[in-house]
């Protein structure tokens, strides 16, 4: 496939991130008017609760609510349906340039809000090389990958109540440390603030509790894929985590990309999980590939000064993929529902510059990170922004997913 | 205290889990009815959402939907208000008696739903015997312990779409399990299958993100308790815990009793939690009891048997109060929200008879219990009945909690 070309003229271009090919979801507000539903062509988004009001499109009430969860619920025939006839909307020579002209609203105008209500959220831990780089840290190469990891796509129950969209400010979060030496604990800042480098899935389609579903049904599931960046407290997590899992360390905040990219968006860019180490039980066997052929990266940013991107990977790298996770998310007989959000987990590729947390990449501190403007980082330090960018890369386009950014605020005190 | 009398003559009776003093939030429907809210009394159910609609209460539109989450968000002085109010409108001699009998449901007609809808659920592990059991079980009795416990009220985030009102029947639940002795893990229904017997905590009011809140003020935020049956496939979670806890272990059900018990009616019981073994750290410290003297017991039926009560202890035998688990909750800067599910975690007391999980009275199966009719169960088998019962026991009179029942059944082929 090559670019499909729009009369919204900014979205023609090959370095663009919203051409037609891509069609993101989300949802935007502006100084007069309230949050809606929106997608994003070039440098425009055009207004789709406008589209249903003004007969362009016919969905019924699904678009009344700021959020796309309703649009989500009525299936995926619906979800081609609307991406069909947004393509012929906005298409180059379509007869409705000029009506729909009235309903594009400047990118730089707009406010950007979480484009679903985040039902429940779950983190995974799926990506080998990030397992083997934490692994070896803490247990050494021996023992880094866990007895389980080759067998089950390892996840945790994590906090919806803290999914915030890109461009939300951070408070470093509290906590609970304690030194290796130390008699007591002590309550305070954290001190070894990271980034976790995500890919987040969109449960669009539920399932019911008591059933399990394919790893088939479950890729016909995801509504569609945003960038994530899993915030984590080292020190919080170090102290915490045995014998229940993460909480407080990544309970304070994780940062989601506003704009849905839909898994229709990205069907030419599928790409393989790896050759399996061991074999797969087979109710995690894939049908087809099931991962992204996605591009990376993470920028930081001292408070005033320039960015250095520190990691470039790709999501092509995970040894699971997110209908793996899905499917096994609901083998126990686990109810999944409409806007519960997947986390990849951290993704880290093969090369030292490839790793998707400050953890790996000064590995555990100890080889600090040269930034541009002089100075170094092991972990985030009060303001700092964090950037994750992300997109695919077709012939003559991309399919954007646009930044995921988070800036880092000292506690209130 | 002593019972406070009704004119619906059941309610006084000194062994009525629902009498005056109680007075418990729940939500039910006929069978020619819609869900709605409503308050139990005796062997009745009094319609709130009738007294709002026929101006005995006033409160707004919070009764429209059928939970008490709209309610909760006014607050503890609305809380308060309404409490005073019912208490009134149902006290002997009350002038209202008459009209409002006409608004009374017999318990027995009803359907039970969930009270309210969950919006998170997280579980905790603050018995220090039943850690104590577990960690004898898994590690030795050295170590029995993990360091942080006597530190942190240890939590993780559990799963919110599963959690359904008593009386739902439980699918057993499926997953990958490993033999210690086998080289490959295989997947199919759970074989230990256990109960937890533990206390719910509602949150009934928010704190915003980047914020923490102090145990006096979590006191405040919740409004009341339910009985809790986080139900657990121990093989499961045997072969997935390690590294990041459980997970599809404890995804598939967790049962709570259909009344709330608001807070404002256990204040007379509340008991002390234990003298800390360990300094606190200030943050976790209470300026008063935050526990309550709740009796409970669990009993087990098996398919068309007699029922034997495998367990009774108190939760008051707990080391954090749900107070303390919820300023934890919040420490590091989450978000708590409305309809927000805290589980205590297993409450075991001292003795042998005084534990809250199968894995525990059996001993890891190697104790098998010993039934009334016969037989004996080391975890649940399908077609057994587990019933949670709970109370506050008054001079003259009791603050119950009704049951939280629920029956094991096949996997669906």
């Amino acid at each position: 496939m090559s670019l499909i070309r729009s009369w919204v003229e900014s979205a023609n271009s090959p370095t663009h991130p919203f051409p037609l090919n891509n069609l993101p979801y989300g949802v935007f507000s502006t100084a007069d008017t309230k949050k809606r539903c929106g997608v994003a062509i070039g440098d425009y988004i055009l207004d789709v609760q406008a589209l249903q009001a003004n007969g362009f499109i016919v969905f019924g009430s699904v678009f009344n609510d700021p959020s796309w969860n309703a649009f989500m619920e009525q299936g995926r025939d619906h979800w081609r349906q609307l991406r069909e006839r947004l393509t012929a909307l906005l298409a180059e020579g379509a007869d409705e340039q000029e009506q729909l002209a009235a309903f594009l609203t400047p990118i730089e105008d707009a406010k950007l809000h979480l484009p679903i209500v985040v039902t429940e959220f779950t983190d995974f831990y799926a990506s080998k090389y990030h397992a083997m780089n934490v692994g070896t840290m803490f247990r050494g190469p021996e023992n880094a990958l866990p007895p389980n990891w080759l067998h089950i796509p390892i996840g945790y129950n994590g906090r919806a109540s803290t999914v915030v969209v890109s461009g939300t400010k951070i408070v470093r979060p509290c906590g609970q440390t304690k030194a290796l030496d130390a008699d007591m604990p002590s309550f305070g800042p954290c001190n070894r603030l990271d980034i976790e480098l995500e890919m987040g899935a969109i449960v669009g389609r539920p399932s019911e509790m008591g059933t399990s579903v394919s790893v088939d049904q479950a890729d016909e599931m995801i509504f569609g894929y945003v960038l994530l960046n899993d915030w984590s407290a080292r020190d919080i997590q170090a102290w915490e985590y045995q014998p229940l899992g993460p909480f407080q360390a990544k309970a304070f905040a994780t940062s989601i990309s506003p704009w849905i990219v839909t898994t229709d968006a990205l069907e030419q860019f599928r790409a393989t999980t790896p050759e399996r180490e061991r074999d797969l039980l087979p109710y995690l066997r894939e049908s087809k590939p099931m991962l992204f052929d996605i591009d990376l990266e993470v920028g930081l940013a001292p408070e005033g000064m320039a960015e250095t991107v520190i990691a470039r990977t790709n999501y092509n790298q995970m040894y699971y993929s997110a209908a793996q996770q899905l499917a096994h998310h609901a083998s126990s007989g686990c109810a999944m529902r409409v806007g519960d959000l997947l986390g990849s987990g951290t993704i880290s590729g093969p090369g030292k510059s490839e790793r998707g947390s400050l953890l790996e990449l000064s590995w555990g501190g100890k080889e600090p990170i040269k930034l541009k403007d002089g100075g170094t980082r092991s972990f985030i330090e009060d303001g700092d922004t964090l950037t994750l960018r992300g997109a695919a890369h077709g012939d003559g386009f991309q399919v954007g997913f646009g930044e995921c950014v988070g800036v880092i605020i000292p506690v209130k005190e």
